[in-house]
């Protein structure tokens, strides 16, 4: 069932709003919700919904934080997200920082005290909309063991930046720092399915293709070592300088449902026109986009693409053919909708959907 | 052959001040080439002397550059290399930024007409010094291609982070964005040998074990696509935004030896202090080492390690015991010794010999 994106952003707006959301951050969560449905990032998506209720109401996230600088000079600032969606934080640290990088050049933003923030790429969007290279990094529950080790330690971490480029699309990459999303090897477990060497270690440290031993265990840093170094530096950033939890304190979005994640996020801001007139930063950035993707495919590889490519070209297929939830999420969607009074087929119904 | 590192950085120091170089900057150059030795990275040593001093001599590094700061602001700091030794400019902008970042809380500092820097742990080691969290990349001479390419594009763009702890020793991460060192293939390929898989792709993009069809065709990228990401990211900030050469139009170190590289660095200094109390933020940061130290490790690990523990050790063992050059290290001082009419055996002759 394809559902268009405006009434799915309409439906899940008027849910927040149920939850004492005002109508700005009612607004914020549901449209970076739906826009990674609209990227494909489906597991960032409107699934989060109904953990995201539940938290609400059980009180593990604030519907109204009062979001504060708690530390500012002309280079750094510190938030206080005040255990308010992370969504919200996060938006109100980016507008806080695009003021100061305007003036500044270039601004780092140290965010404590917040809740899973969902997709990397909502902000950085935003920075690169105001000619900013834009940087932004989350901690997560443990989930990932330090390399050589066995216990989880480190959370998925994600890693995003965002490039303002001149006549062609931004450059978007977001990502986490496991080889995969925690949730492919959750769906394979589900399924009864193997997954792919490499992936993840069972609970003695050994690799594993069980999916279930590796949900036991630890899912695997991207690229070894050198992952696992990337990874650390995210929850230094987010998490050790700016006195949100870290490591394993940090709390599980699907459990602990009354205790704030405390949550750390990083970012940065870079205005390029501090650096050289905004013509020629977009001529340079153009050239090299141009120069990758001219450059010979291997066989078997029909493009030579750059971060967000693949991303920009399905949010244009599902603006025009709407997004296809699947029926576990669309049925939660229900579920949660009728909880709070909402009907979910009101906003999707036959005349309205595409 | 074991030197001490004092004695071979004073020959060093000799060799470059034949060049033209300042007492200062001889030192520097010196002092960073040797710090690498200490730390094991020889490939980024003392075995650079004989290349950097062709280079000088060719007019392809500049021996007493006007290194001047091209932009400011209170975040931002754009310095031009004026084709100067990377490890130069480097100490410079480095110079520059520490005292911004004291005042502005966090600096970004772009770099452009410089050369190889040699490693970057050196210059993220001052500024974690003064307790900056620093950041510092390069880009290289390309060989690397996009992913999905065949065709080199990118260098082993280099990405080094230092972060400063209180009783524990700074974590320090300085790693190559490519799988492994090119200089490891190309040992191979001298030695006969075959590399493993995943290191190389052919001419035709294929994986291939063969180390010469590997240096015919392109290294690959850490962690695939994720690694690809985070290298065009390094070519983005040092190349792009600082007006230096990007992707292929960065001269080889190799060769072009009457051409400036033209290579692009990036630094970002983060002042902790900006954050929260030092000693609030050190007792932070060893938490978080004391916890991964104390971590299990897998079977067969002897230890779990943060990043730059093994050069650290390396370091104390090769200040007491000395660096063992190996035997052409050793022979190519010796010849570039004598062509600027210094006798390396006068510095490390029998009796000061460790």
């Amino acid at each position: 069932m394809n559902v268009s994106s405006e009434h799915l952003r309409d439906f899940v707006y008027d849910i927040f709003k149920t939850a004492g959301l005002s109508d700005e951050d009612s607004y914020t969560v549901a449209d970076s919700l739906v826009a990674a449905n609209l990227r494909g990032v489906d597991s960032h998506g409107v699934t989060r919904v109904p953990i995201y209720m539940k938290r609400l109401k059980e009180g593990a996230i604030n519907p109204t934080p009062d979001i504060k600088i708690m530390q500012e000079s002309d280079g750094v600032l510190l938030v206080d997200g005040d255990d308010g969606m992370g969504q919200i934080v996060s938006r109100e640290a980016m507008r806080l920082g695009i003021a100061k990088a305007k003036k500044s050049g270039g601004v780092h933003i140290g965010v404590t005290r917040s809740s899973h923030f969902g997709a990397g790429a909502y902000f950085v969007k935003r920075g690169v909309e105001e000619d900013l290279i834009t940087f932004a990094m989350s901690n997560a529950p443990s989930t990932m063991a330090p390399w050589g080790g066995i216990q989880p330690y480190f959370g998925t971490n994600p890693y995003a930046y965002g490039v303002p480029a001149g006549r062609y699309d931004p450059i978007i990459l977001d990502m986490a720092t496991s080889v995969v999303a925690r949730g492919k090897i959750i769906m394979a477990a589900q399924n009864g399915q193997d997954i792919p060497e490499g992936w993840a270690i069972d609970q003695n440290g050994k690799p594993t293709t069980n999916s279930q031993d590796a949900l036991d265990g630890s899912v695997l840093p991207f690229g070894g070592p050198k992952g696992y170094g990337i990874s650390l530096m995210i929850d230094i950033m987010s998490g050790v300088l700016t006195g949100a939890g870290f490591g394993p304190h940090i709390n599980n979005i699907y459990g602990d449902y009354d205790q704030p994640q405390n949550v750390g996020h990083f970012f940065q801001l870079i205005d390029v026109q501090q650096f050289m007139p905004a013509q020629m930063y977009k001529q340079r950035i153009d050239q090299m986009i141009e120069e990758i993707k001219s450059s010979p495919a291997a066989e078997g590889v029909e493009e030579v693409l750059v971060p967000g490519e693949i991303e920009n070209r399905t949010e244009k297929t599902r603006l025009e053919n709407g997004i296809d939830l699947g029926e576990d999420v669309y049925k939660g969607l229900k579920q949660v909708g009728k909880e709070y009074g909402l009907n979910i087929e009101g906003y999707v119904s036959l005349n309205k959907t595409i």
